[in-house]
């Protein structure tokens, strides 16, 4: 699962070959179809399992923290930051890579994507009415849209740095980002 | 040409064969090895096509016209929302999908890729920078950050659109771009 999760953030799921993974981890076929019935099968089991790992990672950054709500989505692009230089932004986010692919995978991946972004967002959400709650965002903003505006956005954030192998799409937007929250 | 920028705008890069597209042409392979030299130097052609009718798009939105000056970064935003919604939102753009597949890409396609989206950010910043001479726009927004904010942004944006095959990414971004810019 963990060699699968990172190529998939790495090269997408069409260019991830079932041998490729298998022989990183040194796993014979024989073994992978007791646990798994198809490769589909196995990208659902990895976009589960980049979920639990992303939904700890946001909690890290929104709930279990002293910073004010804004300083949160800031800390969230920080980290994010940390974590793409940390593989030279070669890796991007399963569930963008998974979404432009759409074209070439079944139906059944579409929903199970959008239930993650959208917990994500709901995540998110939840942090913007805090900062209206504490006079730090205008109250005229519709926290769920800006929340939606921000995955939405942030895919591309993700795609751009990895296509650039820099962190300079993720400053831009970052600071874009905030100065366009506060000012 | 127009069958490989088609399917690219679909499936990207990895995902399309080069025997579907001869295929459904009905070119044969002889052929197509008689202007090209690798199924690579034919992506690169077809980023070079994609780029080359993109630009008469964004003159058609952002210069032979009479709106002013952020109702023509909507505009866009429309014109490109009719145009997904004419292929079911299946497909995007060629540009994003490449670029999200950066990882199993030759080299030679980032600096390709990059230059297209730095001549449709320098497109963009003039039309912001027109923006704020007319008054539509706080002095403030630096033109060529906010330019290269709504191109990153508005990649992850046509992700979305293509994974949820629906214009309601399109929708919430571009509300709350233009609330963004004009509160």
């Amino acid at each position: 699962m963990r060699a699968g999760v990172a190529l998939l953030s790495e090269k997408g799921f069409s260019a991830t070959g079932l041998e490729q993974i298998l022989q990183q981890v040194g796993v014979p076929k024989g073994s992978f179809y007791h646990y798994f019935t198809s490769k589909n099968e196995f990208g659902l089991a990895i976009i589960d399992a980049y979920a639990d790992y992303f939904a700890k990672r946001l909690d890290r950054a929104f709930v279990h923290t002293n910073l004010s709500p804004l300083s949160r989505i800031k800390f969230f692009m920080d980290d994010a930051r940390a974590g793409m230089a940390r593989f030279d932004f070669r890796r991007g986010c399963v569930v963008g890579n998974l979404g432009q692919e759409m074209g070439s995978l079944p139906n059944i991946f579409q929903e199970q994507l959008h239930g993650v972004l959208l917990d994500w967002q709901r995540r998110t959400a939840l942090v913007f009415a805090e900062a209206q709650s504490v006079g730090e965002l205008d109250a005229r903003h519709n926290c769920e849209s800006l929340a939606a505006f921000f995955w939405i956005g942030w895919e591309g954030v993700v795609l751009r740095a990895k296509l650039e192998r820099s962190p300079d799409p993720i400053d831009i937007f970052s600071e874009t980002f905030m100065a366009l929250l506060t000012r």
